[in-house]
């Protein structure tokens, strides 16, 4: 039995309940998904500080999924919110839905377009692109302007801009794929592929069949080098838990 | 049923065995592995003239796969030759093997090794790791100086040094993974992460986990854009069965 | 006397003799120009599949070459397909159209663009800029948006798009020279510097001016190294004639 | 008068007191330092993990900074822990030590050399030059494989080594100046300087004259855009302080 | 005291004056600015001949300096024209406006834009972008086509289009910060700040704390390696002067 | 008649003669070479200080070739002094001798190593390689330390290092050719390409056969955007001889 523990770094229980169907709707039989978000922290992500809270949230859940014997960890917010952390936390994989999505991009076309939420965390996308090696890979990046919120009130403005752009950015973007850059969007990528003839590509998805090839061919997160478990020492007030 | 039709590029049986082998050896429950190899080509890969002759046996292959039905294909030669080529062939999902261990590496280690066969192979790994975005995160590339059948020899002499290599690798390239840089290296590497306790990553196994993903995603190669099929157009000569 | 044996990729009779006409007309007075095509492949060249099948047409049309003794080898096809290939095999220098027109384009501008068929071999000249380090000299790449052979069909139609995205890539891009992404448009070249003002670049005849320079200063392909020779193996099937 | 609150992002006491001398020693006549440390934390910061945490810390100092009206402010630990998003939530400029010392060091030379204390630490030295822009006036990166404490031990250890390796630095890599790559390094700067006669850059003392001079200059950090401040959102539980 | 020789590298007083006032206008207390331009050369600097030129004036002005004894050189043209030659000479610090204007850019804004004069002038930012690291960080540059003097021809037109373009970048560019691209524009940031709301950075002023920061760090340029003072060598002709 | 104007940018007659000497024996039939050196400067070019005055003297040079009416100009010191300026000036091809053997290098290697004179100018190569786009093809940089001029003082104890450099560079460099360093090496080119076995490239030869080339293809520098004719002002004092 695969154990995933799938973790929405911000505290919106909607959003993690997005996020857990999308991940379950492409488990393999034998796995199962734990949706999880902190127990404190972000309602939201939208900036690199909202990162840096939810950065502490996802380590409390990396080791409280460890306790529980879990296989992996997905980080199901597009900013991939401490991520290398996690990864000397955890003995497992653990994968960020950004990092899954633009992977898997330049898996199925040569170039990909991204479809974000707010045109202030594109900057976040462009660090990760460059950090992940896809900076040219990448064709277009998108922003709705509308926050990551919008996605969860249900009216389905939001939702409808998302796809006004997949289409603009399929018409002139020349990409052949296109990465939806919020873990509240990841319901949306299956009809839009339909829609659009083209890969549109959900992070958290793809996040969880990576964690699941990862566990299937034996690799946890390397521990020969600078992802080795972090130095044990006292940590102290709200981060004793972290111990 | 996923079938994943793994391609060894060159003519050699003993090695498409190995390499079926290892993609059996991870394959999910409902995953069937056809291996084969070209009709026609070059017993071995270890240069840029063979892998142009292997490219055309490896779209010789993609369209009798395609024909028989299977889910994606796997090309089973660590310089991935054909590989866009297949990609516009195939309507399914199309892996390198070294594109799969590449990736794979990054998603486990900061920076990761290589270690292949003949010194003149190194510059097929570095225009790869530039076209996929890897330069920065590859550690140290080495040569083992034997051919690639020695490692069908059935002496050992050839996994010896790939051994030794990765344990060199391990002390003194500051990665954390270290990815075999050749199709017939596939049976070493659960071993050699067990011996090493780091991940040594085979690219046949990490392919046929990514061709199952995709599929399981919903995704084939984009059609949109610049992978979409050939332009139908009369091929002549030796290359007519591919019309 | 220095023999250039200009090689167009396709099977196509008409382009073969555009292109040795370009050669011919800026060949030095001790230059003889072998204008050929493979026996056998693809009549045109809009993608990686046909790439594939070309770069075979290649080596085969190489290999003739060299027995025939002549000094150098040009690919006039825009996409370069299986210039390392190629090299492997020759002894005297190899060099694509695509790499030609780049290099002179940095030599006479700071930056450049590039005019070129179909919207699909775009990301075949991104992957050249890559490969031969101009990415950043490039200012922008333009497609007529019509297949190749429309340059050959005899209406002109195909000659007036490229004029005409000539005219706008000189008034919008920035750039100081053009290269014409085809070989089909080698034709055009002297005319369009006239009209223009600013260089229009042909690879056809960049490449035979360098066959002639290297073969002058004494420089065939490097064999020290990656660029050997093939190491001899038996080829089987349609390939034996490459043996 | 310019009030600069100087963040150690660990909680030693030692280590504040250090970095506070190092940023005092070199502090214009109207500039007070503020050298504080986070309330709750890590002792010492070795790794991602650790940076998750201290990058609360130091936002958790930014905004007590900012309520005293400090007008600008210095993240003291090498791995610029939590940079981006102080910089969201801060008015005036924020400098982490190891932008600053790698700014300092292409002013005055066309490469430089990193010391720096575990080898585990590399990576965020590595992914900090290339979100600079340095990754090529880096010529090499070294660790005296000593944990950051052991800089406050008293036994002088960790001192010299750091001095060996800066000689060594000096004598191998070609470089014209060597950058300290840790906060707890800061007062070894001024006397190495002269006993190697090259520049060797501390970034506490580098930052202190940065924001010093934008503060001069009229620049806080840019409102207009992605470093605009963090949006309102209810943080909760252990992160309500810093609403 | 320190001194801080600022040098125009062409030979028009008016703009000498305008840089002079400039750089004391953000001078601190015991800093003294010497505004001084090349006895002989170009009136103004618009493109690579200017620019070679201006760089015998700068190093004659950088020798004056250095017998004068000041504190270290401040080059204020944008192109930063003969900077690697003049911090060969110099013992103290030598910064250019480009180079100061684009490093304080990076400290507040993840990605600025360039407004600059002539269209000719860009490929000039375009390489110092690239030799000091910040191609990626540069959203866009912005040339209001007019020459360098139209600065000094007391009409305002140039100063109105400066203004008109730096508004445009705002709105469009998604940068956070603007940098003035002519040691001409030096007057009009402080002002442009305020009406738009962002950081717009002028080299000179920037340039001047960089130097009065490097002085108070105690570092002079690098003597050790390949900015050592120029090997001792007699100069001919009209450059004796330089011996 | 093709008149090809090389200049040797320092006032060294004998390196003007070695240099002369090199472009003649490699010159076609048709073409004149003028050897020539500014009459007034730096007897020899070892750093950005020489560089700085070298590239007046260039651009004096080219003045006069143009009056002459010479086809193109040839800068032949490994720095390339001057080249984006005397482009600026010239109207036909302007060719630098560092520019010729790394382009000329790629062309028939994968990846080159170059040896040069003093260390303190292997910055200027490394900066070099960046702008022609040559990073990556670069897999090894040497000196022999020893400056330009112990190429001239008849001992050869310069020459069996240059020598030495190129067997060792053979030996463990993994490049397929080597780019001599200085102008003054010219003459070792073919006789070390003999020895060695693989293409050791001096840049004066190259840079001719590409100018010839140029000519031959038509092109000169390209007058349209940034490479157009300076812009016409007053030169003043030692400068007014090249207006």
């Amino acid at each position: 039995m695969t154990v995933i523990q799938v973790i929405n770094p911000n505290t919106s229980q909607a959003m993690t309940e997005t996020i857990g169907a999308a991940a379950r709707a492409v488990a393999a039989p034998g796995t199962e998904i734990l949706a999880v978000c902190p127990s404190q922290g972000v309602p939201s992500i939208e900036g690199h500080f909202d990162e840096a809270i939810a950065a502490v949230g996802v380590l409390e859940q990396v080791r409280l999924g460890k306790a529980q014997g879990v296989s992996g960890h997905v980080i199901a917010c597009f900013g991939d919110p401490g991520l290398l952390a996690a990864r000397e936390l955890a003995s497992g994989p653990v994968i960020g839905i950004a990092e899954a999505a633009m992977h898997t991009a330049t898996l199925v076309a040569t170039r990909f377009s991204i479809v974000t939420t707010l045109p202030r965390t594109l900057v976040i996308a462009r660090h990760l692109l460059q950090q992940y090696g896809f900076t040219h890979h990448c064709a277009a990046l998108h922003a709705i302007d509308l926050p990551v919120l919008a996605l969860e009130d249900g009216s389905g403005v939001a939702q409808e801009k998302v796809r006004q752009r997949c289409i603009q950015a399929k018409r002139e973007d020349g990409s052949g794929a296109i990465v939806l850059g919020c873990g509240g969007m990841a319901s949306l990528a299956q009809e839009l592929t339909k829609e659009l003839g083209m890969p549109v590509i959900d992070g958290v998805s793809a996040a969880v069949k990576m964690v699941e090839s990862l566990v299937a061919l034996g690799f946890g997160t390397s521990k020969h080098g600078d992802l080795d478990y972090p130095i044990e020492k006292p940590l102290s007030g709200a981060f004793q838990h972290l111990n």
